[in-house]
């Protein structure tokens, strides 16, 4: 029949076909135009130009921000932008159950974006070269826009942002992604950012500061220290990405492991849960954890203590609380102070991956931390900084972690797909790094609150809310690189 | 290799198909056991043995509930349960933009559940004969369990609730579905139960009270008036159902909206927007959205009054609360008093479906409520009580809603798919029926706000959280019904 307002199933799902092979193409297609000699020397040129300082500062003396009369939260004086309070947790199932600490509420909603072309069937991202105070060398790749509500809104006086307008009016056929995704759950009270991908003719005036990539550049870059910023990370993992095609994929090894890894992508092979299976276990997860938790004053927080101008734990352990005076000729505006978070140095994130029956897994721990929306969220097998477990009794140290880091630092190389240190936000963390690893494994297992799932069933998990932890999604993106590139960082040339 | 823990994605891969085998099966096979002359018969012989009596009893009166002594709410004197509250509404983008309201205020997650057995190749769910002081006849067919968190740890100083415990010590493997999902919006705040289908081996000892049926005994009692309750409706459409097999429906007619209707359902044809399009508009819409409430004194909600014991809108339309005395000898207790909310006579919830290129597709609207945990679902085509409307403008009254009740009131009945007057939840809601309707439609077009998909994108969204409304979760069954018994309604005998 004939439909004059709707596209028939054919022809839209020959588009949503003809997205998975652009985007294929663009995965092993290296730019040959927009960025010139490669990312690093886009970013060094514009860091060239755009100078940044950033200098700690007292928290007491950060100018805009003060603590409350009695100390319960330090706030910026306009109301908006973000407060460091004070949050009170029970959690069942933890190896502390019960503790208090400094986190960031900043309720809005913010806008992390992508805008994409497809040319001649490549799909390209327009990357930001973007410095922000807490990146530990300067301008990242970063998405086209990333911009707090207080930022879109004006409220800190700062210059319109560039390109905002396709992401605050969009229409529907354009959108190839746009989820509210978590962030870091340890550090945020029911963070919850935007994540968009909008398609653009490509016409489109390129301004300064902004380039257009191919995905391969951007998993090239991955395999370089903190070049990609974790806001791209998060929302190109949120791509509609279906592998590189039926064969053998370009650049990677024509081995067991990269045909596993092909099929895992692939959606059209088994996978050891269905996708209920997986949907029921965390429901149950969700409900039968007893996460509790409240706002209490900063002020007298058990275990923490304001000293030299931070909030830092006793221990000197999870992290700190600092203040940093930001002057810059790139940004907004030129100068600002700012609260930030400094997590602790040797923090990891990794994936085991094991060949289930000539298909990849990997293995998702069902999740909770304090500030998730939702109590519960499937991220990496391991995530911790080992240091924060050294006051804590033996059992406490996370499971699998010391199989990561054997592997990781051990003589065979071979199980290490990928191994990159990366940054977290630098807006709102100093100098905080995460290495991201993925490690291939054959003797493995599935305790309780673990899960394996193909590379297909978690890509389908990340078009919803909620389900995949920011630290999984940077290791989603990181395994497609591996599909394209091949294993172990240390083997690309940087 | 070996894997001493974990099946292989074959196994599980099959699993699921023997699940969907076992489930097509039961949706084509009556019963010859079990409710021995059907479920009329079972439920009628049960009422025979256990009478229920309703009597409207004033607000002020009711045993056990007070009035806070400023009026601002009505609790039960135990704290639990749940309570009448007052709500102020602001919504963008509704008829009436900011309005007032009583709501119930019920923040437990309850469980609705049913447990399941597959014999010789069927499925068969564990129903109960449940009568309920809001049924507007008597029991009806509802889940094995159906429990409040008040009512399952007794504090009502009910008797145990037979069978919870294979609800709440689950194992994984043994759930084919568990998922939260919320209910009416318009009447409850952020409500949200547990809908659970969990596996039990066949020799579980049935009680008095309980059979087994299949899936076609209740495709053919969703057909009679209000004989299936609620909460059964919202479990059973979160089975896992892939349709009834590769040819021609058993029992359906062998006509082009048939095979349309099973290609809908086999998740193997083409769609008019693919998920990632769906859950992109869907992000969009709570995004934009702007829904804010606040709890405000049930006394002097603007609108609303109390009189002769009820709580009333003045124009007489929406709802009335109003109190029953309730005594009966085949419930947890012998009497009680609460309060109920006594929906509009006449109210209707329908899809308009369409044939697009062979594959049924059906009408979903971005549908926002007052109540809804996260702003926006997919709710019917048409979902209101027409009567409400009468005091408003003109350009008020429902879209589609003169399309749907043409159809299902004149004389061209071939498009009227399904046809069912069925109950609201009988524990909250007095005598509360909806008019379900399918209705087939040739001239479709999609505006803002709605979206066409298939039967099988609806049922693997039924598996999240949030996105698919109480109401449109009973239209998912009733297509379910009329793939394996055809269309309409008062084509099947009763």
């Amino acid at each position: 029949m004939s439909l004059p307002h709707v596209a028939s199933p054919e022809d839209r799902t020959s588009a949503l076909a003809a997205v998975h092979d652009d985007v294929a193409r663009s995965a092993v297609t290296p730019s040959t135009s927009g960025a010139g000699a490669g990312p690093r020397a886009w970013l060094d040129d514009w860091d060239a130009a755009h100078g940044m300082s950033v200098v700690e500062k007292p928290l007491e003396q950060l100018d805009g921000w003060a603590f409350d009369d009695d100390g319960a939260a330090l706030r910026h004086r306009s109301g908006g932008f973000f407060s460091i309070v004070g949050l009170d947790v029970h959690l069942s199932d933890a190896p502390v159950a019960h503790w208090q600490q400094p986190i960031i509420d900043q309720p809005e909603v913010g806008i992390l974006g992508f805008l994409v072309t497809r040319v001649d069937g490549v799909l390209r991202v327009l990357m930001q070269a973007k410095n922000e105070p807490g990146n530990p060398r300067g301008s990242q790749l970063s998405p086209t826009v990333q911009a707090t509500r207080s930022n879109y809104l004006g409220l800190h006086g700062g210059r319109p942002v560039p390109y905002l307008e396709h992401f605050r009016r969009r229409t529907d056929e354009s959108a190839l992604a746009d989820v509210r995704q978590s962030e870091h759950g340890s550090w945020f009270i029911a963070k919850r950012n935007r994540n968009m991908i909008v398609e653009v003719a490509d016409d489109l005036e390129v301004i300064d500061g902004f380039a257009w990539f191919t995905l391969a550049d951007v998993y090239r870059a991955l395999r370089e220290p903190v070049m990609v910023n974790m806001d791209a990370r998060t929302v190109l993992a949120c791509m509609p990405f279906a592998g590189v095609g039926p064969g053998d994929p370009p650049g990677a090894e024509h081995d067991a492991v990269g045909s596993s890894l092909a099929r895992s992508f692939s959606g059209r092979h088994g996978s050891v849960h269905s996708t209920p299976d997986l949907l029921a276990a965390v429901t149950d997860a969700r409900v039968s954890l007893d996460l509790s938790r409240r706002q209490v004053s900063l002020s007298g927080l058990t275990g923490w203590e304001r000293r030299d101008g931070r909030i830092t734990h006793r221990t000197g352990a999870y992290f700190d609380v600092l203040g940093v005076e930001v002057s810059c000729s790139g940004r907004e505006v030129g100068a600002w102070d700012q609260p930030m978070i400094a997590g602790s140095a040797g923090a990891v994130a990794a994936f085991l991956a094991a060949d289930v029956d000539g298909v990849l897994h990997v293995l998702l721990r069902l999740r909770s931390e304090a500030g998730f929306v939702d109590v519960v969220e499937l991220g990496p097998t391991v995530q911790c900084a080992p240091a924060n477990y050294a006051h804590l009794p033996d059992g406490a140290r996370p499971r699998f972690l010391d199989e990561v880091l054997d592997a990781a630092d051990g003589p065979d190389s071979d199980d290490v797909l990928f191994d990159s240190s990366l940054a977290e936000e630098g807006g709102r963390f100093h100098s905080t790094t995460i290495r991201y690893l993925v490690v291939h494994t054959h003797a493995f297992e599935e305790p309780p609150g673990y899960r394996w799932l193909t590379l297909a069933q978690l890509g389908d998990l990340v078009h919803h809310s909620h389900y995949v932890s920011v630290q999984a999604r940077t290791l989603l993106l990181a395994a497609q690189s591996v599909l394209t590139l091949g294993r172990a960082a240390h083997r690309v040339a940087s």
